[in-house]
Parts: C-alpha cells; structure tokens; sequence
C-alpha cells in the first residue's frame, strides 16, 4: 500500500506498523480532538507548503497529489530532515522552528488515505471545484471506501463556490464512518457519519511558506476543536464563518476586496508615477491615511518597496493572477444569483482576464501594476510601456 | 476694515491695534517661521473645523468665507471660548486641549486679509479649482493687492487638478511681497516674492474634527519650516510629496484608491450577507488578512460597526458622495492627459455618479454600501432594496 516511505533508513524503520495503532490515537483526555495520523490531498504550491508545516510540527502525514513528483519532493525533504541531512531546497524551512519532523508517507488515492486505520483527519487543498469533486466523489475518492471511511474529519481548504462547497458537505454528512476502524466519536458529533469543514485561507502562497495564512472555517462547529491546533500549525488566524459554504463565501468576498484593492493601488501607483509623484512618496502618502490596505503595506506591487512581496522578486511565488480571475469569476456568478450587484468585482475581473491575456497569467496578482504602468491608455502602447517599465526597474 | 470682533467683551478688547504689530510677529530666533496672525479663507465643513483647531492652538485667524454664517458661527463660538461661556454647540470642541484659544477676526475679502499688517500665512479651504481661482486671481482675491501682499506663504488645502495648483503657484510666485509690511525674508526663499506651498488633506470631516488630518504638501520645500507647526495643530502627520502640483497629484491618487477600496469592501460585504455571512464576521475576515484596509478598519460602511463612523450616524457628517465623484472626475481627467490607464478609477467615478443621482449625494461616500445593499441587480429594485436595507437596519 505504500508508495514510498519517507526514508529507509530514518527513524520510520524503527516503527512497527502497529505503533500508530488505536491505542496512541487519542492523546488528549476529550475526545474532542482528532489526533493519530493526518491525511493530506493536494501538494501544490500552496498545499506542499502547508504539508510542511503539519510535519514540522510533528504530526505523521498520508499524503497524495496526482503529481508524483510533489510527492517525492515532499518526502525527500521530510526524511532529509529526519536524518539531519537537509541541504537547501527551493522552498527551504530553516525558518521553521526546531524539533522533530513527522513522518510522512504516500498513498496511491484519497481513498487508501480514507481507509487508511489511524487517520483522524484529512486535509484537502486543490486546484478548485473540479479537483475538489474528483477527490472527494471520485471513484478513487475520499468518499468511494464501500465499509465507510476511517476519518471522523475532512478539512477542505480549497477555495470553492458556496454551492459546490454545500453539496460536498452534504455528501460527506451523507456518507459513513467505519466505526470498527475509526476513533472514538467527537463530542457533539454523530457517531455514524463523517462531517467536513470548510476552511479556505487568505495569505496566499507567501502565508503558506511563513505559516501565517489566515483560516476562514464553516460547517460544523463542534468539529472545530479537533482540527483547530492542526489550522494553527500552518496559519495564525482562525475565523469561524457559519454554515457550510459561508466560508467559501466569505472567501470570495475578501478576493474581490483584496483584488479590487491592489487594481486599484496599483493604478494610482502608475498614475502617481507618470504624474511625477515617486512610488515610495505615493505609498507614504496612502500608508499615512485612507488609501491605506494590506495592499499598500505588505504587498506593494511597485518592485523593491516590499522586500519580502512577490513585486520584488519578479512578481513570482505569490497568488498567480490566473487564481484571483478564476476566483473573481466564482464571485461574480455568486452575486448573479444572489442579485447582488458587484460593478467593482466585474470590473477587476475583466482587468485580471486582460492581465491573463498579456501573458502575465502565471505571475503574482501585482503584477497588474506591470500591466497598467507598462501599457498606455490604449492596447498597443503595451510594447513601449513594457519597455518603459523595464527601464525603470532593471 | 473689521467686520466683526471676536467679541466685544472678550479679552479682545485688551489689546490695542499695535499690540500685534511687527515687534511680535517674529517670535522665534530664526526667520524660518512666519508668526503672527494667520489668515484663513473658507470656513466651509472642513475650513471651519480646521481654523477651530489654529485657534485652539492660540493662534490669531483673519478669516474670510462667502457665507457669513459660517464665519459669525466661528466668531460666536471663538469669543464663547474665550469669555468661558461656551455650553454646547454642532461641533463642540470640548475634546480639544485646554489653554487660550487665539482671536479671530473676520476681514470682507481674501485681498484684505493679504494686505493686513502683521498677518503672515495665510490657509485656503475651498469647494475646488474654481473657488481657487477666484480666491486668489479675483478682483477681490488674495494677489490683488496692488502694492504687493503681506504674507510670504500662502498655503492652499484645496483639492485641486495638479495643472490648476502649477499655475497658481505660479501666479503667486510672479506676485510681489509688500517689504515695508511683510515680515522678515524666510530662509532659502526670495524676499521679493510670495509661494504657495499645495497643501490638500486626507481625512475628511472626521479628521479635520479631530485634528488628525494627513497633509500632502508641495511646493518651495525652504517655505516648509514656517507653516509645519500650524499644520501639525490641524494633523498629525505631514508628508512632503515635491514640486508645485505633486501634492495634489498624490491627493488624487489617494482618493482612487479609497473610493475604490470602499466601493469594493461596499459590495462584498453587502454580498456576503446575501450568502448569508453576517457583515460583523465578513468585516473580521477582511481585516484578518489580505482584505484589509482603512475602510475595513476604521471606516466601515455597514452601520453599527465602526461605531464613530458616519455609516453609524446615517452616514451624515463625512466625506460627501458628490465630493468623491468631483475628485474622480479630476483623477480620471489627470490620467487621460498622462495616458495612464485607470480602469479602476473610471468604474468608481461610474459607480459614485449612480449614487449621486439616487440622491445619496450629500452622504458620506460610505453610503455607496446602501446602494449596492439597497439595489438588487438591475436598477428598478432600488426600491425595494432600500425597504430591505432599512428593515435591516433600523
């Protein structure tokens, strides 16, 4: 059943498979908590950085991704750390703080995950609504196990419409637990049937390396002590948000505020410029009153005035502006269908769609601030703006 | 020349006429800082609040408005202040510091007060670019004058379009010190002729009430030292932004980026609460993370949860709609004549025009969220948006 072991040699050889059995399942008095093994679906750039901080903070991990090597990328650098041999690596965790490692292990499908004896919890973390559906009803999903599934937990953390995210709690409430395999109930909970959480995160890619993304979490909230010190190993902020999909929805509120407000800073940053007004004065003047945001303090998109934001790395590593119009998209058709009028978040979307369009899909959602600064008022000025742009930031 | 005293019976009347004469206009060692009386022309909403502040501080105002209600109003409560009869008034000023509030006299036109002896800066606060003009280009205005005007800074907090504030600073620097009245030359400055320095504020009523204004200055830097004190009694930070117009430049860029903001923060979380996400919980999400800004914190448009807002006070008392659609139009205009793309800024000023024209107008610009709360998605369910709103918040 094991694909690969996080390493022969390291202290996972010394644990025999009953180790991680029942008995040292529920470390805590309450069964309130799920503990024993966490399962882990979806090693992307955000769900790998994720992953490491579960392991980091010495939880034991059943990990599956479709791409292979993601997996092994996260295995190699689990036992390296495990045996001490840790080098570098492209997302290094030397900021990370000392101490044991989890093992982890990978697994063929989300459902070997699910039946897996000794998983407490599993954590989704993917692409969007399709990925989401194939992980959790696919025929190798987290549901498919015919005895029921061993996890009392699902935590999906994939941003999703609220209606998608509401069918798939309704799916895994509909579902069973294997009460032979599985832990004790949770308080609060039923006996017999699983529950999910959402828990979509704001922070991006930058918050996942740091651990410091912020959960937005719904569904049922007596499920939220089991996974809470696991949310907190990876973020700093929990925000319990209501019913299944109200977290969804709460997340795709705050992308059509966060988008709206770095289209919006980034553009006056442009305007500023051509105006004779200089980047770091321009955000001074916003820092110092009301254009202030996240945006204009932690995330400028002018390079090198955020050290530490994508804009001064090349616009790479951060929340690719492909995401923020898939995420805008699902906000609007949200509003649609709510009659709720959006003109900014249209407007922002179709910026984004032309951003895409540009070629700048797969860099960081500053990088607006290269499409409005490097173009003119019209289309084809965008080649001597690029030029113009490039010349200003070498 | 007087039109009216602060008070007949005020301590006023203790000071003969040359007792402000030239011997005390200089109070500080160096002549880097024009003391003496300060002239102050527009006592509008944000004018009166402002001059209430340099009075408080123990300065002397000349001040001069169009609507002599607005200046006997400051009068009335500058002379209550003084004789200690003050009881209550629209804009009390009892959290204001303790100590002797300055006199205040009120002069027929802006030329008046320029030529009156011992006066040695003089604030202008106007509606716009027009009501610039006319204070200081008229036949009545502060560079009319013929034998040259008395104060050596002449500081405009109007907002203006950069190319307006060019050319005034411009026309005052062609303009003439009267020598044989005027105090002694400021440092780094020429004797012979007067500057502006562009002064305009962010913060609007709530800051220009609490003294906490951020003021965006251009102009003739070495002009800096000589106002700094008195702008620092009306806010309390003071960004230098450049040459003539960078100020207003920035200003405009300010105001894109908070209409935009509160637009966006308006709408997600008028949507949220249609998706069923309370605007208290969607306001903790936003400010948990990346959605974060002034508005979210300090400003927030759903009633009742930023309790000294004026969304909490039936969004009376603030930033005005009419106003925010003024600044865009100049912002949108500056970006047209530099081929700046503004895609954000043009939906906004779009956005803002519709709630002008539904009559929200004279409202704090925050009432943008009762438009969007208040209308479904198509225009004719205005209406019974706004009987929806109302139910919600009574």
């Amino acid at each position: 059943m094991l694909l690969r072991a996080a390493a022969a040699a390291s202290p996972l050889a010394a644990l025999a498979p009953g180790t991680l059995g029942y008995g040292l399942r529920y470390a805590t008095t309450a069964a309130s908590t799920c503990s024993g093994k966490v399962g882990f679906v979806g090693l992307g750039a955000m769900g790998l950085r994720m992953a490491k901080h579960l392991l980091a903070a010495g939880h034991n991990l059943l990990v599956y991704d479709s791409n292979h090597l993601a997996v092994e990328s996260l295995l190699e650098e689990a036992a390296a750390v495990r045996t001490g041999s840790e080098t570098s690596s492209s997302c290094s965790f030397s900021h990370l703080p000392g101490g044991r490692w989890g093992i982890a292990e990978a697994l063929r499908s989300p459902a070997e995950i699910a039946e897996t004896p000794g998983v407490g919890v599993v954590f989704t973390m993917l692409s969007g609504p399709d990925a989401a559906r194939r992980v959790y009803l696919g025929s190798k999903g987290l549901l498919a196990p015919q005895g029921g599934i061993v996890p009392r937990v699902l935590v999906d953390c994939t941003t999703l419409d609220p209606p998608t995210a509401r069918e798939l709690a309704g799916r895994v409430r509909a579902a069973a637990v294997n009460v032979d395999k599985a832990g004790a109930p949770l308080q609060g909970l039923p006996a017999q049937s699983p529950t999910l959480l959402d828990a979509p995160v704001t922070g991006g890619i930058v918050g996942a390396d740091a651990g410091t993304l912020s959960f937005l979490v719904g569904g049922d909230e007596a499920a939220l002590p089991a996974v809470e010190h696991l949310l907190r190993a990876m973020g700093t902020s929990v925000t319990w948000c209501g019913d299944p999909g109200d977290a969804q929805a709460a997340r795709l509120c705050n992308t059509m505020v966060q988008a709206a407000t770095m289209a919006a800073t980034a553009e006056a940053l442009a305007l500023a410029r051509r105006l004779g007004v200089d980047p770091r004065v321009m955000t001074k003047v916003l820092n110092s009153g009301s254009g202030r945001s996240w945006v204009s303090q932690e995330y400028n998109p002018v390079p090198g005035i955020t050290p530490q934001a994508p804009s001064s790395r090349g616009y790479r590593g951060g929340l690719r502006c492909t995401q923020v119009a898939d995420h805008l998209k699902m906000a609007v058709t949200a509003a649609e269908k709510s009659y709720s009028p959006v003109p900014m978040a249209r407007q922002v979307m179709q910026l984004y769609g032309q951003v895409c369009e540009e070629g700048l899909g797969d860099l960081d959602f500053a990088s607006v601030y290269r499409y409005v600064y490097g173009s003119g008022a019209a289309h084809h000025e965008w080649a001597s703006g690029e030029a113009l742009f490039n010349a200003q930031h070498p």
